[in-house]
């Protein structure tokens, strides 16, 4: 028979051996639970949405993957009129519109699941067309106080930590703030937009490059070189509150430095240590979408791995939906990027659970009951047990084990039976012990590091 | 400003408000820790495929999703050459014979995943044209024995007790013993599959109509009705067997009714009770691809859910890409559609745990950094807390506080400040009680009944 090959499509193959899925489901069960402390609520939704909704707040149609049928169907309505969702805030702001009544403000939610994105692929750089977004979220109805924007990098906080994945920072700035700087250098209400797209790629442009196109936008020589030195430099909290408080003051920037000041003293409170923060003006986020708090979150020790999680304050979340009026603030973990730049860095740790816990052994001569009987006394304790099925010779089972990760071995032979005993194999110490059937439970689930049962 | 509307498309409408999410998840959660208890390794799948590899198979193209862009780009290969995947099993299929050499056989997966088909979507009945199945697969190389076969209503049936959803039946037939049955009729080899799939339907068709359509099938009357009520007479597993036992045997039935007696007996051994299974020969499966036992699960009292599981033995999972031949046997639960039928039920229980299990109140005269405080030394705690970010009337934290679902409210006013206590709130019971600070992790885990950390 002709065969078909077994591949994958470009973007569409970031797939996991089951070693990796593992570690890629620990950090994903690590972020979920994490989220769940501070009260976030789980949403899904569907993968495919009406088209308008998509673009309704100028998502890039090119970048979008529409469906069809292979037969076409003229009757489907996801096939004629809906689209594949590109990221998770558009149909979380559809979502809310939707349930506004159902649905109690502060609506604290958080999604962990793919999008598609037509860009180009770049398997090397973690970049693929289909990937995990984990997001969170806090919508007010109305209003929304500065708390939320402190605690946002709490949450982020508690995450990067117990990932242990080596110290980060949490780089924060203020959109007021910003525009306070650009009121205060003479930048015209209709060029700001302009000057902080350049400003948002000092850390990628050539400085000179940057500031001649300052000077394209109307600033002087020396107000460009002043400016880019103001936000490209870095100068950790205190120095950057001292640079602009040096500054002329104008309502904007007051406005912008009080919240700023008060948003990075509730941020301790949330628990985040001096060390693990920065207020920072060149975190500047390309969106217009955002109006206060914005975030970037970075490795110290591993910079070449980039931004690790981004998002900010904005006004309103869903006008194209609903009148009621929606601030909230938010934050994305692009997962599948992370986990393939940790994974590259070596920063993954092995899971501390794996389905592959216990192997039990088995042989010809003894009778398979008392295998399966083992197995389930183990399982019922909590603990993940395989039974194998087919008795063969020792090594080809051992062989099967090391392929497969077990941690821990059982070996009952003829002796052992005799004796009402179990041998105990520690697969990464490559050491044996043996103890009564009885004290089995306690012995293993001490191997494994587990509480017992 | 004009709006668009907040909808969803038709048979993409499967979306939970969070309470049912949570459900949802804690259902999710229950699958994967059996499935891992017995050793099975996670699996995720890209959701588009080559479509030459989905309709290796025979996928049926009309209801199969193609990607395109909204805008077209002729470069993207998802686009052009990708479409959706409709199941898990070729997927399966296509990732074992791509990574034969790194997995370890017997390979164990489960996979717990969105398909898209291009069905008639009804809600009411739980069909939609995205919906979650999970599946379980164990596939040997070249060779896999029965006591696989033997071990899926093993994990089936834990994981349908721990969901508690009333008394259940797994029942489970032969392939060969139904060949065996349809020789000793004189069915013709080219007739099998017909006669096969009008059997499947006994249980919806009326029995006239299929004695007629056997007719048609060659069968003589009295063999007709003979055959019917083999197939079609609920006996359980001894009446079954002995009724089989009565037949003229020839070498397929008697291949079949040993293998069926030894995976029965093995069936027992692991851990599935009497009560919990039946042999029905009535349990018939169209598909030619089964070739062992297939196994069909539904719940004893709640038979208008139907069939909440069903999988079988197949000879070779995939011979379309490769020449190793893989043996193997799964079970598919369609978990979006079961979860619908069990909440239609009334069957889904409250999930333990939830993200809002104890809210902070707020107070205006209090310092917000005493209560943010609590709020950290409850989640170091392990408890899922939120504080009120901006104090208010209690009564409307009360408010939010039942319409999010917390079980616990924490009060801290003047008094209890000035004492180093905390009024702790039972939301459910609409008690109150007191305690003093010290006390108050221990108090709260108690009421959540989590272990004390």
């Amino acid at each position: 028979m002709s065969k078909v090959k077994p591949a994958l499509l470009r973007g569409f193959d970031q797939e996991y051996l089951p070693r990796e899925q593992l570690q890629f489901n620990a950090l994903v069960d690590l972020i979920r639970r994490n989220f769940e402390l501070f009260g976030f609520l789980p949403l899904e939704t569907p993968s495919a949405e009406r088209k308008e909704v998509l673009t309704s707040k100028g998502g890039i149609e090119k970048e979008i993957y529409g469906l069809r049928r292979l037969a076409d169907d003229p009757d489907d309505e996801a096939a004629t009129k809906g689209a594949m969702r590109f990221d998770l805030t558009v149909p979380l702001a559809r979502f809310v519109a939707m349930h506004e009544r159902e649905l109690a403000f502060p609506f604290r939610r958080y999604q962990i699941q793919r999008v598609w994105r037509g860009e180009t692929p770049q398997a090397r750089k973690g970049r693929f067309r289909e990937f995990y977004q984990c997001d969170i979220d806090i919508i007010g109805r109305e209003r929304l106080g500065y708390l939320a924007e402190a605690e946002i990098p709490g949450v982020i906080y508690r995450v990067f930590r117990e990932m242990g994945i080596g110290e980060f920072l949490i780089r924060i700035n203020n959109r007021k703030v910003l525009r306070g700087v650009l009121q205060n250098f003479g930048v015209h209400e209709s060029k700001s937009s302009a000057v902080l797209r350049l400003l948002d790629k000092t850390e990628k442009e050539d400085a000179a490059h940057t500031r001649k196109a300052l000077g394209q936008e109307g600033l002087s020589a020396k107000d460009a070189d002043r400016l880019y030195d103001l936000i490209a430099g870095k100068r950790g909290t205190q120095a950057t509150f001292a640079a602009l408080t040096e500054m002329a003051p104008n309502d904007t920037l007051r406005q912008g430095m009080e919240e700023a000041r008060k948003i990075v003293a509730a941020m301790r409170d949330f628990g985040v240590p001096e060390s693990a923060f920065a207020f920072d003006l060149g975190v500047v986020r390309g969106l217009d979408y955002y109006t206060g708090t914005i975030y970037e979150t970075s490795l110290v020790n591993s910079p070449e791995v980039g931004s690790i999680c981004s998002g900010g304050r904005y006004d309103d979340l869903a006008g194209y939906f609903t009148d009621t009026r929606l601030p909230g603030v938010g934050i994305s973990i692009g997962l599948t990027r992370l986990f393939s730049r940790l994974s590259e860095a070596g920063l993954l740790k092995a899971p501390r659970r794996t389905p592959a816990e216990v192997l039990v052994t088995t042989m010809e001569d003894q009778p398979m009951s008392a295998y399966l009987e083992l197995g389930r006394a183990l399982r019922e304790a909590g603990i993940n047990t395989e039974v194998y099925l087919e008795p063969a010779k020792l090594r080809k089972q051992f062989e099967y084990a090391e392929r497969k990760g077990f941690r821990v071995a059982l070996i009952v032979g003829g002796d052992e039976a005799a004796r009402g005993a179990v041998k105990i194999k520690d697969l990464a110490a490559r050491t044996e012990t043996s103890c009564a059937r009885g004290d089995l439970l306690r012995s293993v689930a001490n191997m494994l590091q587990l509480p017992v049962a």
